[in-house]
């Protein structure tokens, strides 16, 4: 029995051996409002070849799904087709781990409940798993990035919205319904708090996404005589990209902004570690860009505000992804657990 | 092989079940600032027996486990001797689960860092485990209460303080460090907020706990000139209790003070929820008595501030455990996981 049982478990190692041999590579797929960016990687973490799409010209889901088709099918065919491919991970707006569907996705061209990943299986003929791109951003820093080997950490995403994705004992945070981890949605503010896109008032997006530092240059300009490089702009163009700028010129009203920005958000930070407490917080997205003028205000204010028994213990780190493969690494990184 | 691996399986098999006959009870023990209450539970949570000793008598903690020794003894004996005792589950202020040591509790008499977890086994000579009094119940409630069969929810312990215990994918949350689910620490009132015991201002434990809600009564009775029964109590001796008896007799300004903290209550679960998506919020502790006076007011206000996709979703619950037992069961639950 012995020499049997060994028998079939080589067999079956082997199996395996020559299965990841087989499908040596994953596909990740970033969904964005504007732009789908997709790429083959290995079990290394290479992105060896990507590609995109628009996302916002396509009114129909399955004409979207067609052309993402045609487009993945060049890489998939130069990678030996698509048997070398164990599944696809996509990160997606609103996207439910437990269903696999897109769910009233606010920036999406589709409304109502999109049945993405049964959609992409079908196509493609693999299998597909989703989850909303701040939590692919997440799992591709703990199995690529600046939290790898940490098992505790939440990741802040500052782009034009504010994501999250909460790692606790290793693992992403669904929650009860799959929808977990909509820290920019916490409230910030609770008396006279800035509309946000979500129809609610003072939520931490509205004051620490791109849009939210706009904004916050808006008002300071409009409601003080302070001179400033941002009046040079016309103030409804004036992008969180100007406001970096003018506050690396030394710009006083620029450098507000981003204390402003930094307090809010280590604010919010000193209770999210009430929460979880977790080893690290990993900022990610185009604000993370202003390095020490966002993370130096977030630090100190994150540290004022923190109960005793944390104070000097939780990291704030950047993102240590590339940029430009970040979203489509993450993705990628569900798709090796199919 | 297969006959001596069978024989071994089975022989094991026996060894647990008789392991199992042999230690069928528990020993669960809730640790307070005042009083130290433990009992004998049994696999169905049943507390067979149950006693208490001081806590706070004993300046040194080696003289309080002796205390508990003496007293728990007995208990012990009447069941049939140490032998029938798996472990030891206690739940204690600043308890860290990860390192079985309570570490820097404020209400405490023993300062700095305890092994307890260590004292207790070598003191008992069977296992022993800690986690904080929030933890314990929220073991408790998921193990045999409210929250039964429920992988994700959040236990809010509305006391002397306001403490918490989070379970996520069925387990409880202790991050990086064991003292994760400080949500009694949440800032609620940026600014001008109210000082907390913890040394910071607006934290949620100082609007939601028992003297924050005698306290919401002393500034609305100094601040106004409104009719109360409540002006019949001196003032520095009102108490949570005085403003349930006096809002049940229809006093309004009893009445506002449990929608002023419900209100502050339900803001700040809306947040709770964007972190972990629960099933539901569980109440616990003696504001918890009031019923409908708090529980509408926190519905409202959770509901209010909720975003769209968990509107109407989350419930809040009492805690159905027999208020008497459930620190000890939820105490006793971990012991079964030794």
């Amino acid at each position: 029995m012995f020499r049997v049982r060994n028998r079939t478990e080589l067999e079956t190692r082997n199996t395996k051996q020559i299965n990841k041999m087989e499908k040596p590579y994953v596909i990740g797929m970033d969904m964005g409002g504007t732009n789908t960016v997709f790429g083959i990687v290995d079990a290394r973490g290479n992105v060896i070849s990507k590609s995109a799409i628009k996302t916002n010209t396509h009114d129909d889901v399955n004409l979207y799904i067609n052309d993402l088709h045609v487009e993945m099918s060049k890489l998939i065919d130069a990678a030996g087709g698509i048997d070398k491919i164990k599944g696809i991970g996509v990160g997606a707006p609103n996207g439910n781990y437990y269903t696999g569907n897109i769910e009233f996705a606010p920036n999406l061209p589709w409304k109502g409940v999109i049945p993405f990943a049964k959609l992409m299986t079908e196509k493609f003929g693999v299998p597909a798993a989703l989850t909303n791109d701040a939590n692919a951003a997440a799992f591709g820093e703990m199995t690529y990035g600046a939290a790898h080997g940490m098992k505790n950490f939440i990741m802040i995403t500052l782009g034009t919205g504010v994501g999250s994705g909460i790692i606790i004992d290793g693992k992403v945070v669904y929650g009860h319904d799959g929808f977990a981890g909509e820290l920019g949605h916490v409230n910030v503010m609770r008396n006279n708090g800035r509309l946000c896109g979500c129809g609610r008032s003072g939520c931490l997006e509205a004051y620490a996404s791109a849009t939210g530092v706009a904004r916050s240059a808006r008002e300071i300009l409009e409601s003080s005589n302070k001179a400033s490089l941002l009046r040079n702009i016309p103030i409804d163009s004036i992008t969180s990209k100007d406001v970096f700028d003018a506050a690396m010129e030394g710009d006083e009203v620029g450098k507000e902004i981003f204390n402003f920005t930094g307090r809010i958000l280590g604010e919010a930070f000193s209770d999210f570690v009430a929460f979880s407490a977790p080893e690290a917080i990993v900022l990610f997205g185009g604000l993370s860009k202003a390095g020490d003028m966002i993370l130096n205000p977030i630090i100190e204010n994150m540290e004022k505000n923190i109960l005793p028994i944390w104070k000097g213990k939780v990291k704030v780190l950047f993102s240590d992804l590339k940029e430009a493969d970040a979203a489509v690494l993450g993705a990628s990184a569900l798709a090796w657990e199919l």
